[in-house]
């Protein structure tokens, strides 16, 4: 542990106690700032019940229910390509938990990539504050792994080798944008 | 009117009191399971303010408010490509209101444009159910008209000239892919 909180330590820039979703929301209003890719966070699926009217001010939605994901976290276009992404975190510092998808997260990943669109997961280290790219295929391989009996996670040695380790920077924080250019996806 | 009316009899189905959103979710549906396209309805933007988290039973939402979309509707991949429209229909016979828009959506669609993805706007008319395709530039070019001091829709007669129509058929409901296959956007 305390290796790893030395490593993450020597990148220019350290998260500062944001969340992974706040460091790419940010991320992705500097790319669309600069014309570089038009990438959105998807709203919470919500299932709506009952909603309000009351005169002369907004509705109200009373009752609601939150409804499993679908789809993925994030998605957009970036240079003529479909970017489809999920972000996920976890407080391991050993292994990424893969019931952290749900199975048909991974079908629709599947999908994209068979209408040669770009996916991909970014895992957060809570712990070491390190974020990885996985690309798809990666992340099919290990799911694939558990689905057939093997383990349930994908171990930090396997992500190490398997991904792409991308650095904290100023603005824009995450720029995985410059880490999908590396893959050999295009 | 009339003869509105019977033209649309003319296609070979008829829209039978779907709206457009559950004919273009049919649509979706198709385009996923025969894997022709991988296109969703984005969930609606909720603010969340106040949730209960009944033991033994799932969170209820007691507070939250419609948000106001910062994009469009739909979004999705088909062939490699990036495609992102907005659906809506209007009760007028003569002419689509251009209020159905937001200032951002536009500028979204722009920012589509600009990272060559495919946007388009696909307009119902209720009363004579007839569906139009019109690409981004077109939805573009009137918007300009409005902004500069000219009339706030796009006569019906210019989406007539300058979009295309779509037919309804059974499965799918609303075949936009191949709509957009006759742009010369590609
Ligand atoms: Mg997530
Ligand atoms: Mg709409």
């Amino acid at each position: 542990k305390n290796i790893n909180k030395q490593l993450s330590k020597q990148s220019s820039y350290s998260n500062r106690g944001m969340t992974l979703e706040e460091d790419l929301n940010e991320t992705n209003l500097y790319y669309r700032t600069h014309n570089i890719a038009v990438v959105h966070k998807k709203p919470i699926p919500v299932q709506i019940v009952n909603v309000d009217y009351p005169s002369r001010s907004a509705a109200v939605i009373k009752e609601a229910y939150f409804r499993q994901a679908s789809t993925t976290d994030y998605n957009g276009v970036w240079n003529g390509k479909y970017i489809d992404f999920e972000a996920k975190e976890t407080k391991s510092n050993s292994s990424f938990p893969l019931r952290n998808f749900h199975e048909h997260q991974i079908e629709h990943m599947k999908s994209v990539v068979q209408q040669e669109g770009i996916t991909f997961v970014i895992i957060r280290f809570v712990t070491t504050d390190e974020i990885f790219l996985l690309e798809g295929k990666v992340l099919f391989f290990y799911w694939e792994r558990m689905v057939k009996g093997g383990r349930k996670s994908i171990k930090k040695d396997e992500i190490i080798k398997d991904g792409i380790k991308i650095p904290y920077g100023l603005h824009p924080r995450i720029d995985y944008i410059k880490t999908v250019q590396k893959l050999n996806l295009l």
